[in-house]
């Protein structure tokens, strides 16, 4: 692992520089990567809102999930943040205090390098762009440090993929982070985890229109349908039995007849697959299928414990950080008892928080995840 | 819905005639399907096994699951039979006191008529095949009544798809039915249940070998990935987390090395990955993707109360048959509160039984299944 990150290259820009949440960027050069790959060059997008304090000890870490992106609270002139709710003025993440950063992943799609951006040839990595880590993740991140003058995070926070982001940046660089947050995750990708990931990248590359990875300049955008299959099979993980349950029972779609007739192709949709087709309709717009792929690979990877001794041992260690382990109580993808084990991994006195929730997962991210805001206001001080 | 089963077509076999769990059929002319479509030939393939007696009183019907068949009980010269740790000679369901009678699902691929069966043309129905219901099967099996010289079954027994089916038999001819146990299943699948289904159902036409059903013929067996990509997602939710995290862990399989290296498409397995990569070929070797995804639709449909005045009226009015209504404590797909709404919906007197293991909805199947023993015995008398 090499990065090259002083002095910061030209054409980014400072600290001080650009409004709350508008995207700014920093160029690492290359990266040697924990599997054996190499980038040669390396560019990690952020955005950031609030003013740094001259100590640089107000600055938090907000690392998002899979396919989420920099764009943690508003910008200015959008109310798109997808953690809104939490991080803006006045919020319990309150960017009046704090100096919030947050990258957008390496590997994915919404800025810094991934299989769409341009390799050395020219043409985008596509099937090229090699495996990835979550460490990899944090090894660009760590990057932020020098390049915005702080020696350490005051917190490192995130929910699901950006959970596991939190524990691995806690768990690689412990002197540089004073508290973290790991949220609807856990310590280790699990059997089930990883059998529901294997589908998910499976599901891409069945579409023919995925053409193993070089897909780009198609006409038809690629593998739009193995990328939405993929979609709503997470989806289907992400929100419980019962919401769905509650929501659509076995209602129709409209005034659609899903009892077929002879002819199989038009037979209609009952509400839920609706409701699926629009979630992945919703995420095929704004995400690439080669970005999908390569980090929900790193996910599979995720292991805290590897080349450290294992979970406990990785854990234990971690004495000089103040910890904040929350779970949904219905969340069946990162089930509560992988937060309990997390929290008993973890040094004495760390007991998990519970979002209490019919929905499942996504908890962390809808209003249900104003519950975080005593645990976390006790957690930020 | 109309029935031709009288008399007999030439060429079918009598009651008596052969051996056990060796195939048999019947052919019952043209069937007007519950949704509107219509085939003008259907062929029921059926199994027995024991000696029908003289009243006809010893008649058990055994209905198979999604991709089950005929074959659930051992053969005169195999020990193949899915169910024989149940039905068998001096088994629960003793082929030495009961005759048991076994069908193949129409629509699917066992050979009953489906989608790979020659069309009046001559080439198989394929895309053309149409769109059946649980109710469509019952109608075909109750010419086995007539054919076979049975006023009544002594018992409908099915667990999961075949559950839904021996319930459907239930309420469609509750004259005929003196006894009907429901294993691992539901009075009518939930949105999480037809989620799941879609996503098979989209798994498969994706392929690109699908070629909207009409792949017969193809050198290269049709759309096996689609399939099997269909029968991981189904059987991760036949199995529980828990036995997946125990039996797997994130133990990478044999000497693959599942953290990647540059090169992507060789990224070796976890084990739980060749485990799924297992099941899928097993499937696809036995299994037609257009069968598979008609039964799967017809299982969508499922709905016990649909044109009944709604689940409660349904079950209310089964007065005259007693029940076993049965769940596996950690099965994820039919949840045992869904078995207890059918109990509870059922006329007074009917409480769940349980089979306790940690393995997950295939337990009616596994060797968990023979605790429905005392159970089954109190029904069967």
């Amino acid at each position: 692992m090499s990065i090259d990150a002083e002095p910061v290259a030209a054409g980014t820009t400072q600290a001080s520089g650009p409004a709350d949440g508008t995207p700014r960027s920093l160029d690492l050069g290359a990266l040697e990567l924990e599997t054996g790959g190499r980038l040669p060059e390396v560019r990690l997008t952020f955005q950031t809102w609030g003013r740094l304090e001259a100590d640089g000890g107000n600055a938090v870490l907000v690392l998002h999930a899979l396919t989420g992106d920099a764009h943690v609270a508003d910008g200015p002139e959008d109310s798109d943040g997808w953690w809104r709710d939490l991080v803006g003025p006045g919020k319990v993440i309150d960017t009046d205090r704090f100096f919030v950063v947050a990258p957008a992943a390496l590997g994915g799609c919404a800025g810094s390098t991934g299989p769409a951006t341009p390799a050395p040839d020219g043409e985008p990595w596509g099937s090229r762009f090699p495996f990835v880590t979550l460490r990899d993740m944090a090894a660009t991140e760590f990057a932020l440090l020098g390049h915005l003058g702080i020696d350490a995070w005051h917190t490192v926070i995130g929910g699901s993929m950006g959970g596991a982001r939190a524990l691995e940046w806690a768990a690689t660089y412990p002197a540089h982070v004073r508290r973290c947050a790991v949220l609807a995750s856990c310590a280790a990708s699990t059997a089930e985890q990883i059998a529901l990931s294997q589908m998910q990248v499976e599901a891409i590359r069945l579409d023919p229109a995925f053409e193993g990875g070089d897909y780009y300049g198609r006409a038809d955008g690629g593998p739009i349908r193995g990328l939405g299959l993929a979609r709503r099979l997470a989806h289907l993980s992400y929100r419980s039995e019962a919401e769905l349950g509650q929501r659509f029972g076995r209602d129709p779609q409209g005034s659609e007849q899903p009892l077929g007739s002879a002819d199989r192709e038009r037979r209609g949709r009952y509400a839920v697959e609706s409701y699926l087709d629009h979630q992945a309709a919703k995420l095929v717009g704004r995400f690439d299928a080669n970005a999908y792929l390569t980090i929900t690979e790193a996910l599979m990877s995720h292991d805290v414990g590897r080349g450290r001794g294992g979970i406990e041992a990785a854990l234990g260690a971690l004495e000089g950080i103040e910890f904040l382990i929350a779970a949904v109580d219905s969340d069946r993808l990162y089930l509560p008892e992988q937060s309990e084990a997390m929290a008993a991994a973890l040094p004495p006195g760390v007991s998990v928080d519970y979002i209490r929730s019919p929905i499942g997962h996504d908890g962390f991210l809808t209003s249900a995840a104003t519950q975080l805001e005593p645990p976390l206001r006790r957690l930020l001080g």
